[in-house]
């Protein structure tokens, strides 16, 4: 193995963390909006893939955040907009993942991002979590204008980094992620964050299933 | 307008008519394991679809209860298994359809079902909710392997009634439905079948919003 790359939104970053201003801003709601927040982006990006009509995940990030606090029957104005989805550009980094990047890049992997995101909020989210320097580089779908789990996204992963798929260690959080990955000839590793979350039912499962990043160098 | 067709699950057959077999089955969890099998349900054929790995929707369909029971930690043996999956043949129809299809029919038009079901789970729903013989024909995704919302099923509409597709009236109570056919040249009505439900947040409006079959004869 030579290269691993790493689901950024989910598995870097805690997607959950901007509960606390949800519930900040609608008192009583903040969990399920970043719930359903989160779902229906998820939803968004995969029919619009779909569909055939890319719009980058900043925008589905908005569009899903607007349905979610209709569906809530919540009052989103301009300015709570503002706020929430300035939060995005700052997710909390999971704990894990500043000492487990360390670790393996004193391995002499080769470490990327290979995320949904748009460019520039990946950017702010690195930069954020202090972990710009650990990564040697961060691809965006935004390249090839479909979401995962396309498989022209895993293979942008092994065009850019110059690996062939067979060398490269995917990591992501979401099953589904993993379930792409693997079906487009990467080696998966799933963490399992959630010890309740059971493995998706989409015919291609983990070569290794861990707990967190820092987990990882035992396999490797 | 020359033709109308209609999505099958949820807008025709209630997909939530399992909801009392579930809670025979799993005393307590009816509601949620419905709720969850349905998500799941859609969730895995676009993910399925994204990852060119099609697999017909009765596989899809157990799949998704699988995870769901899983997710819910409920012990799905494998003869409530069978008993769940049989009670998808034969969902309810909702009550305003066979007098909303007789009602079109009588107008002239040409009637078709456009879903992602498997052939023959098709064919059980609509001779056991009686509704067969109102249908000029079921079209199912499973000619072309991908789902909804990918352009080509609603292609495959137009091609399959030989009508252009903007002579084509289409029917969803599913709003990603209305924006998919929207998107490809079709006239979609959306069937709001809860009045708290916001339409979706995809670029794509519904030409007109209503909130029964019986209400379409009005707009046509």
């Amino acid at each position: 193995m030579r290269a691993l790359v790493f689901d950024a939104y989910g598995t870097l970053f805690d997607v959950l963390s901007v509960t606390s201003l949800c519930e900040l801003l609608f008192p009583g709601s903040g969990t399920s909006l970043a719930v359903m927040w989160r779902s229906k982006q998820l939803q968004y990006s995969l029919l619009r893939s779909m569909m055939e009509r890319y719009a980058d995940f900043w925008q589905i990030t908005q569009d899903a955040l607007v349905y979610a606090t209709r569906a809530l029957q919540l009052d989103l104005t301009a300015e709570k907009r503002v706020q929430l989805m300035d939060a995005y550009r700052t997710l909390h980094a999971f704990p894990d993942v500043q000492p487990g990047l360390r670790q393996l890049r004193s391995m002499g992997l080769g470490l990327a991002i290979l995320s949904n995101g748009e460019p520039r909020m990946l950017e702010s989210a690195t930069r954020s979590a202090g972990i710009a320097d650990l990564l040697d580089c961060v691809i965006s779908v935004d390249d090839v204008k479909v979401f995962k789990p396309s498989p022209r996204v895993y293979g942008l992963a092994a065009a850019r980094l110059s690996v062939p798929v067979g060398d490269i260690g995917f990591v992501s959080s979401n099953g589904w992620d993993v379930a792409g990955a693997t079906a487009a000839g990467l080696t998966a590793f799933w963490i399992q964050r959630s010890a309740s979350e059971p493995p998706e039912e989409l015919g291609y499962k983990a070569a290794y299933v861990v707990h967190a990043i820092t987990d990882l160098p035992a396999h490797i």
